[in-house]
């Protein structure tokens, strides 16, 4: 099938994650799509490093040429702002193009205008990126609940407050000793108004309110209210009451109407969106067949926003210009490339473990158990006497650091056959989840 | 644009919970998708009951009949288990029918000849509903993540062994005791082995790496290991080291191969998954480029099921039999259907709030503060005496009720009018993310 043609307006941080993306999985995404995804043309501030970035495609001072070219089928802006991104967007449009785009501003702010045109030229507009980064909750929101009424919205979608009240939670700091650090820290911009007064975080509510509710975009009713006025006395106290302070964006049905915003609020420290720390962010749905759902990721950053940039590039490339319907497969491969590949049996799995063994309370059992493991190469992270079970046995709790699993069996078969040890040993693995 | 006619098989917990969402959300289900869903055939135990849930509908007695019909354009497949659903979903395909099924233990034992004759006969085989239940997960592995190498998916994806297991943790019960509770409660089968020995979530991992990997279905690889042999002692232990144990469906990609596997494991209390507890599901993924995300919601229940098998529906609806390429909307609805809605003020919103006042210490301060906030209808759930701030000062939290918003400020207003009281006071809202 003959490849997809894009071009990108912009080749900033989301504009070179989507060129690196795409060169990094070019196998994986065919592999899944069925074609190729080029980027045929660029349109940057600089040319010595558009080139540098994408060297096999033109190179475009000018948006408006970008957007009229032949050979661009997708049009992925990622200018950011509203004012040559507007105008390129629209301009696209006039010319048939598809369009991919993180801006949630632009959204916010114009998406009325540009998806009515969109509508009346048949073309997509696609923009996953635009709200909580590399998390897939407009496709959630457009697709997988549409069973439902949904009934409320609540995110945490703005990955540097989130950062700032984790840390002046954690620290016990001031707001603008978090702000520097995390200025440091290249999460907070120089101008950091965007987005600690709440207003990114309001045009990504306000997107999703419409999605989830029917109604046009309207930012201007959404309350924005931020996080610099918040004093960590408030979040201390919050936290000595069983509550977590977080800056939500907000959207509820109600009979009186739509609510709609976006204000530092305390939640029970027991849900999880309490627990979304760092710069993650976190959009919780309820609606009223399937109830609660939450979706959880990076909202930020080159390679996230990526992953949804491209995700959409891919919906697009399935719709259009292809010999044959180009249905989503099966099993999210195209068939000719699903293939057989090593499962690996039990023995050869790697895993860190949790031992509890009973034996006898003696000088010397722990050193015997200790060399056994050290014998089958598993070193040992903690191993805790956590209780004596009768005047002679106590009973030993071992975590181990990450080992194959056939050495941890062959462990325990030795220690099992100590005249001291009590057969049979539990063993439950053990799983960090960073990985 | 003509209604897509579905044809239901089995009208148990899942069937009926279709019949229910497709009834009760027919309006918003046409706003999303264009035109209308009717259930003209369904085939069932008892024609009667058939006939109360779905009374406009044909009743059909034998499976192969319903999916030769002409008037049936999607099989939804509801049946469970391998035997008449096998026959029925191959003898749909066979008839150009397009599938959606719930069943997982199908799919991983059959799927991959349900897939090869699916391509063969060019008909799209839908499961969003077989894997986390509600939860659209399927859509994030097969479209939200397209643009990444996912490199592992760890799952709580089995409902019942999480009740037991998040039971067993509280009360420190046994295993046996806890099932019992479960059974009564309706979480747990008569015969519990499918769930309580790893075979259901076998299979829910089972079908994901498939869809991860790019892999066919392979379940007699995967590793069962339940959690009936758990002893509350190790649960207890594990929660003294900072873990808690889950019941993880697991696969990974490594050097080596692919781990496919389900056991009971020990995970980090400070991770999200290890805070998902009850008969909930959540899907942590791992991927090159978007990092993680995680998935969380009813992972069973008829409802939230039925959301997902409704989902698949409207999916192959907006692919099929349309007279206009019929592409999912950019707003959610389609344009004409995308109207305006009452957008409450602040005044009008409803929440509960955090307080923070200053006031002299002084008798009589708290009764009068109470006293404003009861004159504006605003009741009180915690006062709290935090500190005091210097000899005559001292700084009172106060959490209330829900309330409407133009009430707390009117309360607020007056209590700042207090001789007693310093301005500003503090006021948070909080939301309790229950509805």
């Amino acid at each position: 099938m003959k490849p997809v043609n894009i071009g990108i307006l912009g080749l900033g941080t989301v504009g070179g994650g989507t060129a690196a993306v795409l060169q990094e999985n070019a196998t994986e995404i065919s592999r899944r799509l069925g074609r190729d995804v080029v980027i045929t043309a660029v349109c940057a501030r600089e040319e010595a490093k558009a080139k540098q970035i994408c060297p096999n495609a033109a190179f475009e001072r000018d948006p408006l040429t970008l957007v009229a070219r032949e050979d661009v089928d997708v049009v992925v802006e990622l200018f950011g702002g509203t004012t040559a991104a507007k105008d390129a967007v629209l301009a696209a449009i006039g010319h048939g193009k598809h369009i991919v785009t993180a801006n949630k501003k632009l959204l916010a702010e114009y998406g009325n205008e540009i998806f009515r045109l969109a509508e009346e030229k048949n073309v997509m507009v696609q923009f996953e990126a635009a709200v909580a980064g590399g998390i897939p909750i407009i496709k959630a929101l457009r697709e997988g609940l549409a069973a439902n009424n949904i009934k409320s919205i609540a995110g945490i979608i703005n990955g540097t407050s989130n950062f700032i009240l984790s840390e002046m939670r954690e620290k016990g700091s001031a707001f603008a000793d978090v702000l520097k650090e995390a200025q440091a820290l290249g999460y907070a911009e120089a101008d950091p108004t965007f987005d600690i007064e709440g207003h990114d975080a309001g045009h990504k509510i306000t997107i999703m309110s419409a999605l989830a509710f029917g109604t046009p975009i309207n930012f201007n009713a959404c309350y924005l209210e931020g996080i610099s006025k918040l004093d960590s006395r408030d979040i201390q106290y919050a936290e000595e009451l069983g509550y977590r302070i977080k800056l939500l964006g907000i959207t509820r049905k109600t009979a009186k109407g739509i609510e709609l915003r976006v204000h530092p609020t305390l939640i029970p420290e027991s849900r999880l969106l309490a627990n979304v720390n760092g710069v993650m962010n976190a959009v919780r749905v309820n609606a009223d067949m399937v109830g609660e759902t939450l979706y959880y990721g990076a909202g930020a950053g080159a390679l996230p926003t990526a992953s949804a940039v491209v995700a959409d590039i891919i919906d697009i490339a399935r719709l259009i210009g292809a010999e044959r319907s180009n249905r989503i497969p099966h099993l999210a491969f195209q068939p000719e490339q699903v293939r057989e590949q090593n499962l690996l049996p039990m023995s050869e799995i790697t895993s860190s473990y949790y031992l509890r063994v009973q034996a006898k309370d003696e000088p010397g059992t722990l050193g015997k158990i200790a060399n056994l493991l050290a014998h089958e190469g598993v070193s040992i992270e903690a191993l805790i006497q956590k209780g004596v079970i009768d005047k002679t046995t106590a009973e030993i709790v071992i975590l181990t650091h990450s080992t194959v699993e056939k050495n941890i069996v062959s462990a325990i078969f030795a220690i099992e056959e100590l005249e001291c040890v009590e057969k049979p040993i539990v063993m439950i693995r053990m799983e960090s989840l960073h990985d």
